[in-house]
């Protein structure tokens, strides 16, 4: 397969294919060959919503990526052969910051496809600190293969950290607004931890296809709304015998309507998770936060170390991916963004380079 | 002196004086001569501002207590003749959300002046439990009284709090906006913790009030504006060799334009308390939590628990009361409310019974 990657040489025009020369890694790096790259509603804002990436165009998007390590430099041999999911966010691992813990916010952080060219490609360099090694065996005895996997970068890990910010624990009742690619992953590491979760959203494919996955309580948000929303949490609650404090609420959906349906759902003592971007600003009585004495917290992407427990929950089967995942051949990305970006797919699509290409 | 309270009977008309007979406190609580009570802005909200109080009219104001154990029921007879601060929120101390830590949003709390008679009295009922005990002697060292410890309850265990759950370290940048009755002690605590502390009002006496109380920079608002303020601050993070990023911001104004500019100097990893409160609504771009992986922390008083370790720093003199506080006859709190509700006071009133009345 002739190295590869599809560019974006300006926002909204088509992707392009561009061959390339695969170079020599350098000594903490590793050339990846891409099993299968997630399409993100981040790919769609820089591609259709005028979102700048950090470098320059042209270049190719995508930052859930997973793969196999063909090439290493010196110091980073232990990981040729290996399996891998790549970070969506990988910190440079020695400054002040990332020395204390907080490489989330590392100012020499590299994104996949917004600081370097991503994973709509065939293979990718990339520093080899913070992959993430897979046993595409056990991968295998839940039927997924290694391109599946590349989700959990972002989609999976994302609203991962979210909850370990947010400190879910067994017996919360935990509501997630927002059930699509992100979302539906922040209900399911929900219920696997515990908590009784109730999910939110305007689609009722996307609540509908959460039964069985964790949703105890499914609120489709164009039918129930306003105050009435609180009060059927409030009544779930009761019944289920629930606490009527500390609701942990995780905003996925991205939207100002979401957010807003989110700070109106805070109580007292409760976790209020930024987990969707959008630009939109909100009216919101800030000082709720002291009223409530509750929390609004944000995250961007999640620790490379948390990595191997979130993969984890796949592996053991308490997250499933299968049925909220598509496979599609790379050649078809302008086709699959036009869909996803219409709303045309209920699942997550993940890019597979395609041989024939 | 004949046992008096002065109460609101309704919000604006003139606080009236009225004697009622001491009665035996029950099992678990104390009496408490009154020594002082401060004069907060919660109370003028309630007098002035049409917020309403928990507990019908009428009733006494006054959350910010302390005085003399002079009576105890048959639980709380260790208390006798103990001189305390009371906490401004009393949590219950016996349900599931004490039990687990969280009485600050225990739904059984009571707070003196919203709950129940308040402090602008010369006695109180309380509960004992969370009283604070104070060493008069080591009070006088710093060249205090009884009555001046009041103001301990909430003007500085409020912000006390806020610190530590900000998890302010020695080394750290705290921004105070709002440097008045609450705000001064915010940065006071915080300066004592070992940041470095910029303080932020529209009140050029209250930030020169601050020189030599822990306030190394101080930014008139109505001189500094907008962007402005943020450079300001980044340009003395670099000339006092402090970070770029995670500073803590303390929101004490209680205002819509502090909050905004508290929400507008976020950057990486900030934590923004929500110290002061305004029924107004802000509009906000709620996702820079999310893109600066940030936390909005709001918190209703303080846990008892913390009291005393907020009153060591008053008892070391690393917090500094008086030049903050001035005392009051009870019998002109009408006189005082106008005054502080006028903006004509630039030090806390503490309305201190009197004798002859």
């Amino acid at each position: 397969m002739t190295p590869h990657r599809w560019v974006m040489e300006e926002p909204g025009t088509p992707l392009v294919r561009v061959e390339f020369d695969l170079q020599e890694p350098s000594s903490n790096e590793v050339i990846v060959e891409v099993a299968g790259c997630g399409v993100c509603h981040t790919d769609l804002g820089f591609f259709y919503g005028g979102v700048r990436t950090k470098h320059a165009l042209p270049l190719a998007l995508g930052h859930e990526i997973s793969g196999r390590v063909v090439k290493t430099g010196e110091d980073a041999a232990a990981w040729q052969d290996k399996a891998v999911i790549i970070p969506a966010v990988i910190p440079c691992g020695s400054c002040d910051l990332c020395d204390r813990g907080r490489g989330t916010i590392c100012r020499g952080q590299k994104s996949p496809g917004i600081d370097m060219h991503g994973g709509f490609a065939t293979h990718i360099a990339v520093p080899s600190a913070g992959l993430c090694a897979i046993d595409t065996e056990r991968l295998a005895d839940v039927g997924m293969e290694l391109a599946d996997a590349s989700v959990i970068a972002d989609a999976l890990t994302t609203p991962y950290q979210a909850i370990l910010q947010a400190e879910l624990e067994a017996g919360d009742l935990a509501v997630v607004i927002g059930v699509g690619g992100v979302g539906g992953y922040a209900v399911q590491i929900s219920s696997a931890k515990g908590a009784t979760v109730v999910a939110i959203d305007v689609d009722q494919a996307k609540l509908d296809q959460l039964e069985g996955h964790g949703a105890s309580l499914r609120i489709n948000a164009t039918e129930v709304q306003g105050r009435d929303v609180r009060d059927a949490i409030r009544q779930f609650a009761k019944d289920n015998d629930l606490r009527q404090t500390e609701w942990k609420i995780f905003e996925c959906s991205g939207t100002a309507t979401g957010q807003n349906t989110a700070f109106g759902l805070m109580t007292y003592g409760s976790c209020l998770s930024v987990v969707g971007f959008t630009m939109d600003k909100v009216e919101v009585r800030l000082s709720n936060l002291m009223a409530f004495h509750a929390r609004a917290l944000g995250n961007w992407g999640c620790l490379p170390e948390h990595y191997p427990d979130a993969l984890e929950l796949v592996l053991t089967g308490k997250v499933s991916m299968l049925p909220f995942i598509e496979r599609h051949p790379l050649s078809q990305i302008n086709e699959i963004f036009a869909r996803a970006h219409d709303g045309q797919l209920t699942r997550r699509a993940i890019l597979v380079p395609d041989a024939s290409h």
